[in-house]
């Protein structure tokens, strides 16, 4: 998924014909607004109207509705999953695996934000929702596998279950969707190394 | 605020004139129904609908939606400022009172936990939401000095931003609402226990 470009600029992914907009922007303003009023409150009118295009027109964009949850979930939930498809593929020991996991999971959500909080909050109410909560699961199996991998060569405490371990682990990292704000007073370079140095070794000094 | 009590049950909080439901019930199927659909979709007859009441019954026992967000919102908010005016002028060094608190906000919100989810997703639409999210950056204020107070102690590591380092605290306890259920595969006390291992000893082992 190329990174989402701003109206009239030209995308690496898919455009489809009409000039002015390009699918990835398209598909911007629409996460945007269903993290905002919720997917079933959002009408294609009103994204047509927020693109300040008319309602026949955003279909030269996109197909339908469900089609834009569709791509949107997939362009947070394919870059999650090569996230821990490396993990699980990764030379070294499986400490740094899940490091990698943790910070890889933070570059996908500086990049997709909004399809990373509309992935978070979904309830299940259609079938495009629950195969992607289905995805979702699958990635939460992954990360406690990596948390179990880690207590068995000793590199992560043993007195705490993997799987509770690994929800707090992703947790913590999708907690920023609340409050990080690209350019904001926090850096993604600070958000790294603050949550990686809370989650692994702990505010209390060592030493 | 009382623990929510079943319907029919007699509640210690305020009850009004009609039997059946209390305060508390209403309110609790109506902050649900907020969290499921967002306050806006939420209408008045909708939420009398899922209490099996009519329109004008539930008049009898809130005076209106907004005032509906109003106590909800309170019920949440009340507790966790309780929490931190007693970690601020507790006895003992500044970690003992940081822990307090984290462990003070899980109570919360097991005990909220419908509350405080809808008062993590305020938008900001209208006067009742600006003005409980002045309270929640309050209680964020009120983090990020307590840990600067651990900080100047000795007792949490210097090399992390105290704003930054509450963020990701209390991001990390409000991440149970997403996957906390009562009765489920974690208890109350192994979420407890694995928050304050991971947050302030880290998953690494010690020593």
């Amino acid at each position: 998924m190329p990174s989402i470009s701003s109206p009239g600029a030209t995308s690496s992914g898919a455009k489809r014909g009409r000039p002015g907009y390009d699918q990835a922007t398209v598909l911007k303003i629409a996460v945007q607004a269903f993290t905002e009023f919720g997917y079933d409150a959002t009408s294609m009118g009103m994204l047509a109207e927020r693109l300040g295009i008319s309602k026949s027109a955003i279909y030269h964009h996109v197909p339908s509705k469900v089609e834009i949850l569709r791509l949107a979930l997939d362009s947070a939930l394919t870059p999650l999953e090569a996230v821990f498809s490396d993990a699980a593929n990764a030379e070294g020991d499986a400490l740094q695996r899940l490091r990698g996991a943790v910070s890889g999971t933070l570059r996908v959500l500086f990049e997709q934000q909004t399809s990373v909080t509309l992935l978070l909050r979904l309830r299940g109410n259609s079938e495009v929702e629950l195969a992607a909560m289905q995805r979702r699961r699958a990635l939460d199996r992954h990360a406690a596998n990596l948390v179990s991998a880690a207590q068995a060569e000793g590199s992560v405490r043993l007195d705490l279950s993997a799987s509770t371990v690994a929800r707090f682990l992703f947790g913590t990292v999708n907690s920023l969707t609340e409050w990080y704000r690209p350019g904001g007073n926090v850096t993604e370079e600070e958000a790294e190394r603050t949550v990686l140095a809370i989650l692994f070794d702990g505010l209390v000094p060592r030493g």
